[in-house]
């Protein structure tokens, strides 16, 4: 009988999961809303009988359980302290998945999963060394060493986000000032956007037009020749070229993903990063790192990534 | 019979090696000068004889060959392009030793080296992540993942020397500017005292004195109690502090060795950086993560981390 597993992406809104084969084939996917769960052991017992329905229909044997989560700590298999989850505290998701399902489980967080996953089915086939990074609401990156994530001590490597490229920078949540993502991520880049409007004193003409805008729509204006809008986006791709160039100095990958929402830009976005990522970059890594776009389509990477999980564990 | 390895460590002076044994004792020891083999496949001859003979008096056999070299490529087994050596090129060190010696040989990066002996029998026993800098006339760094010396895709990750800590800071023979070794490193903090200097406009009071003095004798100063040598030490510490709080987001190490020369200041150095990495350090570090210096010998390190190089090869 054909093996599966069951990959399941936890974010703040919804959660996503799908049977997955060994060729990265969803077989069969739907979503709960994570509202629906203020007690997070009802979702492995509902999961449970959704997956043993699915396996039933469609003639298939379920192998294992791979949870990608904001805030998962794959040591522990816990998500600990998940400022946009409605879990407080450090819930052993894993444990509870494993009582339900008596199955192998994997639990690591969202953006580690993804990058695993670009290995497993994506762009990064056979690599052993890459850098995946993930550009939405935050900059997430999962590093893959010598063929496996780098989770470090505690499970909490990986925070390119959180590496400084202006000492006196942009004011973070992470109570600290200049981190990359405040700069480099969807809400980063209109950041940069409004400060061009303030600098080149703007703001009433742009800004009475109505709300704030998002990074879809600053994409939009700069598609249609917006100057200012490109401006954003050139800036941002010379602060992520900047602090992609020091990146590569600490496990010099063989190339480097760009993955989300706002990687999906496009030339836009990529071309000035490229290009500031060069001009940084120690002479003996130069033109030899390609920055790319991960392989992954959007509507599949976080399923694919926590299937990905659990089939690198009981392979 | 006691199995033994020869750890070869070559520098643009010297070329020290021993024999040592599993528990990590030096038993023999010698040197050569480097400029004494214009042809570097005299060496493994020369070396050969001389383990012959030293094998045979102690009654020990030899069981591989470990090669610690400034620009060694751990996949290639070759010295590329040294600046500081007198071979040219492109080397193939490795193979001239397995040629000459019939024998597992190893060879990489003298700074990767160094951090194998620190995981082997030094203060980084059982360790499974760690950060290993060390401070000389250079910044060289080793960095070990998942119990393995990061090596990337070609041989040449573990450059934190060259990260850029200011964009148009100090000219590095790189080709760049604001590279973190032109700060923290001997001659770096040389430089930052001149620099204290000429801001002062103390100049001609100083240097008057005599000739360029070096990091030894900065070091002596700042103990005697010399306020501008010892604000030398502290802007250093304030530097590396900040490096090293932006490195641990990459692989997240359970602890930070510092060796070398410079790092012999001790709390002078230690004081300053600690406070500084910790200031800037993301919440979820703090307070976690130990720099301390390491547990080898000075005079030990560079031939106990050729030798354990090849010890994990063999093991």
């Amino acid at each position: 009988m054909q093996q599966v597993v069951l990959g399941i992406d936890i974010g703040g809104t919804g959660i996503k999961f799908g049977l997955v084969n060994q060729n990265g084939e969803i077989l069969v996917t739907d979503k709960v809303k994570t509202k629906g769960y203020p007690n997070p052991e009802k979702l492995p017992e509902d999961l449970f009988k959704w997956s043993q329905q699915q396996c039933a229909q469609l003639d298939v044997q379920l192998a294992g359980v791979g949870i990608g989560t904001p805030n998962g700590n794959y040591y522990k298999g816990t998500i600990d302290f998940a400022p946009n989850l409605p879990w407080k505290g450090v819930i052993p998701l894993k444990a509870y998945f494993e009582k339900t399902f008596n199955l192998p489980v994997a639990l690591t967080n969202d953006a580690k999963a993804a990058a695993i996953g670009e290995m497993f089915f994506g762009a990064a086939k056979g690599m052993k060394d890459f850098i995946f990074i993930t550009l939405g609401t935050g900059l997430g990156s999962g590093i893959v060493v010598n063929g496996n994530i780098a989770y470090g001590f505690d499970s909490l490597a990986g925070e390119v986000g959180h590496t400084i490229v202006y000492r006196n920078g942009r004011e973070c949540p992470c109570g600290r000032r200049g981190c990359l993502e405040q700069y480099v991520s969807a809400p980063g880049i209109v950041k940069t956007y409004y400060e061009i409007l303030r600098k080149k004193n703007l703001d009433d003409f742009r800004t009475s037009i109505g709300n704030m805008i998002d990074s879809a729509e600053l994409f939009k204006r700069a598609n249609e020749g917006d100057d200012l809008a490109k401006e954003a986006f050139q800036i941002t791709g010379e602060i992520l070229g900047f602090a992609l160039s020091n990146a590569v100095c600490f496990t010099r990958p063989e190339k480097i993903f760009l993955f989300g929402g706002l990687a999906q830009a496009g030339d836009i976005l990529f071309e000035p990063t490229i290009k500031s990522f060069e001009s940084y970059l120690l002479p003996i890594y130069k033109n030899k790192i390609p920055i790319i776009p991960s392989g992954l389509k959007e509507s599949e990477a976080a399923i694919l990534g926590s299937a990905s999980l659990i089939m690198k564990e009981i392979a």
